[in-house]
């Protein structure tokens, strides 16, 4: 008698979102083609979450799509669950999508007795069962490496720069750094829009006035140019709305300010549409609600680049070569 | 020459908490006669979590203190923020003190597609560094076994029934369980206040009234008997309500309802105030704000308690005992 | 030149089994269509046990059914050896079947430094190899959280209900509990049964007369109805044959005795023949040698249900829907 | 306020053993001048084993003594639940002590789809909480290797070749292994004994007789010569007794038998003292019931060495310093 | 709508192989009928090593081959980083090929305070991320033990005995061990080569010329015989050749040598060729730079049996099977 | 009689060294009062590394310095066993010391399908068993998050500002990055020298003539001024000599340039001692062979700051106050 039972290979790939950034995952669903997998998630009277999957996903390549929006603890929490679900329900493989990766600007240990909570972030994905991390612009890219796996980084910036070079004469662009941290991201840019000069705005001395106080100064050239100011996230606004107007006081010719994730955060829209920047672009990696909105504000869609790169890891095809071509 | 330098084996307690509970915290120091380890605790603008210890922690055993009271997402968070910052910072062994442990009713899955959210919890606690968990009256011992390591389980019952036991009359009670599934518990404290009998409240077809719906019924002897009605916590209070009015209904002369955690989402205050019990006492393991309170609420502290075993573990005495004299 | 070779994703499943139950495995294996893959296991003289497939498995799903039957810690370890010889050839995934698993009840520590064993069992498969477990009736549902992968749980109870239901007269139907631990499974057999009475086996005093000592009393109504006394296991009998005296002798009609998991140590048949039980019914989980056997024990077999299981495991199907439809 | 309590860093060594070698426990703990820490240890009627320790444990630096005879699952299995019980009762380091290290033989595969058993033993130690192993004589010494923390190996040898060295006339001595796989032992021992030749027993055909079977032959000088057959243990002896007397065939003076691990399953009794060999001699790594002892059996005892081996591990010292001078 | 998109399970075997030893990966791709798959590796300019994988790998069954040659380090490090780039880049399974696997010599501790080397290259391994090991004939069967997974260990003895079998008298042959240490390798020899006698090379006394220093000798019968001496390497050739010069002194007809591996570390060239041997004969699991040749070494191509071992893992064949028939 | 022996918590601070730099190492053991501990050290012929520590380092808290110099993977891979050793040998905790962390540039994944060496590095650490990393001015802070346990993370910077300061005018200093993406230090260094301006030097084409192809420019003020060009290392010194020739074409006064780490790989000193900087001063941290050397260089010894942190991490002290006062 034979000793075993052949079965095929197939696999399903299914896609489920927690409460985080609905819109996005019925944007990234319907790129895709399919519908999210039921999720049924509420919050008990003590504020404990619940979670559970209303079809069966044994056996599947479950993509997991939660941006870790405000409240973060809240979001990161439900996707953990979602994920140890999956994992218990015999999923295949889970990926965790974080358009915007929780916690990320908590990389390193500034001071003494801090936590490294991008790096606590990783290891819970893991720990509750996530085999891939899919994310969109890491504050830095070194967070891919405090997951023991793979991390499919997606770069929003061919996004943002096939739009901004819409909006400016890319023969008289600066773009410019809101703070020194920044300026590598701000040199991808200048590249990508023709090799136009850098320049970023520092606290310093002015050396042509030595008694006077430490203050806010452009170091590049930005007078008459139209600039590009451009950071991964924009939170409360303070920083990039203050390099608004010290590059305008420095006699550019207008700024546009570009960044990955609009978080937003009060009093972000008060400050950046009255800085004086023409026009604020951002994706929707976090959902933006209405009353976050402003005139001169921007959102692209994400979900095109989302649902690309889920096909791609699910047809093991490239990841990689999401980028080559337009970025 | 010498090819060492030799050192002392002192160790050093330090205790610090977030900030889910600072009246136990404070409470907790104050019997164990120190003052807390100063710790920075707050949110970014984007609802991030920050904390940093302002001491330093190296060599030291230190215990983390919180209670995942509601937003419990939000305190679980710190505490793994503050045990990961522990642990880079070189504590010689970290403790997380959980007098209440978030998600322990989600013990196991009662439906497929579940998670299992105290496994997950007591995987988190591991992962972000804890070498061992303390905590007060899990929902059921066997999340013990969810730890990977040591857990000192602590046991409010003698507190609890060295309380009741001054306001009943021991020789005339009657042990009640608000379900079926905690009858075990109850059994203990009928064992504990003299051995009287027991009791429970069941959703039942009436036997001798065949053709009448499914109601709420008592199991059990309470007729002109001074109930205690026992429980491990009280969340929204309707069970609990809804059993004290049954059992009142069948004839006792009084329900007092006892539980550990008094979690007492809303609407319990007005529930219990109001279905006919003459006093509910809890412990302090979860905060109680003022407005939560209600005539016939006593809260036991249970201080004394975690600072005792603190003592035990840190002096590597026995928590066991703490239970064999007086429970 | 190309790079890579392609190859078919094809599947096999293949079932394995131990030499602690071969009934049960050849029932499983007939039910799958299949035979049991050849497996050498034999212990030297020094009793070391020696394990060795006699057929490839590389790239296979397979399924190592044992029963932890006595003695427990021989078949566990042979368990153990085979999951790890799997591992090492190369499975594609490895599932260890045990309809009964070793060690379930003790799965907290009821007092200080014993072990939590149900949880080192869980850990020793994990360690060994095993991807998944599967098992029947789990003394408490809790030890899904022990093993930290997928648990496929299976339930006995619509097996055993469906046949109780045509011995019994299911409008005069009181399911009781032999102990106050075990009401919470009773409840769910009265609702299986249409809803009837629960009543629970308890050591009390006897409220009616307060000079007697403490005895096992029936706490629920028994009188005249036909009573079905329901457990997850019968071990030595003594509770059982306890609880159907003291039912009997409150004045029920008859008790059928029903358990998912026949241990059956000594003296259990002598006592539950000899008890007053018009029926002893348990599955197949374990095997019941001959001279454990004795008038009034009906065995269902479990073999389609675990069959059916491993089907929908290894098809990508739910085992979950397996308990919607009669369940 | 100070923020810290002070605490010393007084440790403290325990031994406790499980059933399996009484008489060893009895005389290690004699050794090392305390009593053996209390256990509770028994089978439950289904032969699940139950341990705990009778005094506390926490902070202890315990020592496990069980040696892997036969009933070797069982004795092994109750080896794992209380090292779990020692993690679980906050034991500070926890040491597996092993005098005989159940299925070492099982240390490679020998053929396709084995198990690799000795891998296995050092996992589930580790699993359960051992840091450390310490054993006499593993049958190979890659086995160290397996486990995934420091092991402490102790070599009898010192103590065999001591006595055998009163027993022979050293130079006049032949060492012989039984069999080609262990020769590098006999060369370590006739090393010890002063340099003297080397012989192995082979399954050959004779060179000078080519038409005639396979047989078992010495290889080397035994005639006329004092004959010390080296073995690291003695299962059955069935090897060794055909080994003694081919030697004596070949015209040795005489034959002492000498290994570290007197397995002695049945019938090595038997064949032992009929063999013609003059002397048996093992150490007590193992027990060895009075119905297994036969004329000629010596059993040296090996207490002494794990009870110095402990004292240097507690004080950190050196084990290896305890091989230098006399081995 | 559907809720998940179907995918097939096919699957893509690629090779990919460091610097350490390109013809043996030339050979191997050639006998699999693909190309190697283009890896870009070298170093920085402070000796760092830099690789990068130029297709992509997501989802593949990727075999990477490399050599533990000298420099072993410079090469291991290199084959780590692969490991990591195949398992970051979403490979599915990742087979670490070492046809020479560094440090297996190393695997245990001869004495206190060493590393078990070849216990950590497993380790490292494992950590990279490699799933399986193949490799060829390990200095010890003990080191498959060492992984936490598969290990294909194939033998290039058939290949070598073939070859040998045609260049010596099967009926006059004596099969030699160059010390005491690897005698059982000898033994399998002697049975593939029809049976004939044993020998070894050992340290000793003069048994009949007792004054006499110690000195190298054969023990058993190589007069007038063809000697195959056997070994599983042969690095700086010291023992070897010595052990050949023994053994012609001792009135041998012929030697031949035969080993798996030819490290062949200077000045092996000229002791091998000057000690007498009629021939000696590797495989090229390393490779063997023209200085190393000399007149009477014979390299046999290792190639086939890998590129055979490698389609049988990816086929889900048996790889044990490749020892059945030949060997 | 008792259960236990005491013992004291006495400890012990060892210190070892590997081959790479046993400059520094004498050094911090000469700062530290102790001799280095005794290893062997040497490899075979095969270029496999032995080790092996001279004395025993059991229950010892043992530093195992290695500065990751090339051959980078040959010192790597002498640390990796150095750890291994340390652990098998019963170091109570191993600390690697690594001044110059190898791979610390490979931080990230740049494009697909390359490793994160950096974090695979803290891995093999972390597997071999280290506790705790110590390292100086690791290339990205974010490092620290890629080992899982503390890492004491050192800044040469105050070492480096307090000499610079005695070099150079304050109030006309101007501080330089060689490139965009490490401003942030630049950044720093300005804070510390007194606020003065930063500049970067960067490829842009020129604003003012927008014919002229791409170049490297200074963005900042520099003219007339007193540079520091500051970078964590200096490798092959391209970068570093090409930006000190724009600075000095853009009318600097001087260039000092300043670096933690001097790699200074071939043709460094050439580059740097005819770029026209007037010194360029960097740490030992990195042996720097006398053929490496030229005029100008002023290596600064590190030996202090490492002693001084080792003693705080072994006298629970804070590493962290380390850079309050001075940095």
């Amino acid at each position: 008698m034979n000793t075993s039972i052949p079965g095929t290979g197939e696999r399903n790939l299914v896609l489920a979102a927690g409460r985080a950034h609905p819109e996005l995952a019925d944007a990234v669903a319907e790129e895709l083609g399919i519908g999210l997998l039921p999720l049924s998630a509420y919050d008990f009277a003590n504020s404990e979450t619940y979670v559970r999957f209303g079809e069966s996903v044994r056996g599947a390549d479950i993509f997991l799509l939660q941006s870790h929006t405000a409240p973060v603890n809240q979001w990161l929490m439900e996707h953990l669950l979602m994920v140890d679900a999956a994992k218990r329900a015999s999923a295949r493989t889970v990926t965790a999508v974080t358009p915007f990766y929780g916690y990320a600007r908590q990389d390193k240990k500034s001071r003494g007795r801090e936590p490294i909570s991008a790096r606590l972030v990783a290891d819970l994905l893991r720990t509750a069962g996530a085999d891939r991390i899919m994310s969109v612009d890491l504050h830095t890219a070194q967070i891919q490496g405090f997951f023991d796996g793979p991390v499919d980084h997606l770069w929003a910036m061919p996004l943002l720069t096939e739009y901004v070079r819409t909006r400016v004469d890319t023969s008289n662009v600066t773009v410019v750094s809101p703070d020194a941290g920044r300026i590598r991201v701000a040199e991808q840019w200048a590249e990508k829009l023709g090799g136009g000069p850098l320049a970023f705005v520092h606290k310093t001395r002015d050396v042509t006035r030595p008694n006077q106080a430490v203050a806010n100064r452009v170091v590049g050239d930005v007078e008459g140019r139209e600039c590009v100011l451009v950071d991964d996230l924009i939170d409360t606004g303070g920083t990039i709305a203050e390099a608004v107007k010290v590059i305008m006081a420095a006699g550019a010719k207008s700024v546009v300010v570009a960044a990955t994730h609009g978080v937003l955060s009060d009093p972000a829209g008060q400050r950046l549409s009255e800085c004086g920047a023409s026009e604020v672009v951002v994706t929707n990696t976090l959902p933006i609600a209405p009353e976050k909105r402003f005139d001169g504000l921007t959102v692209l869609s994400i979900a095109p680049l989302i649902a690309r790169a889920i096909r791609e890891v699910f047809d093991d095809g490239s990841v990689t070569s999401l980028f080559d071509g337009n970025s």
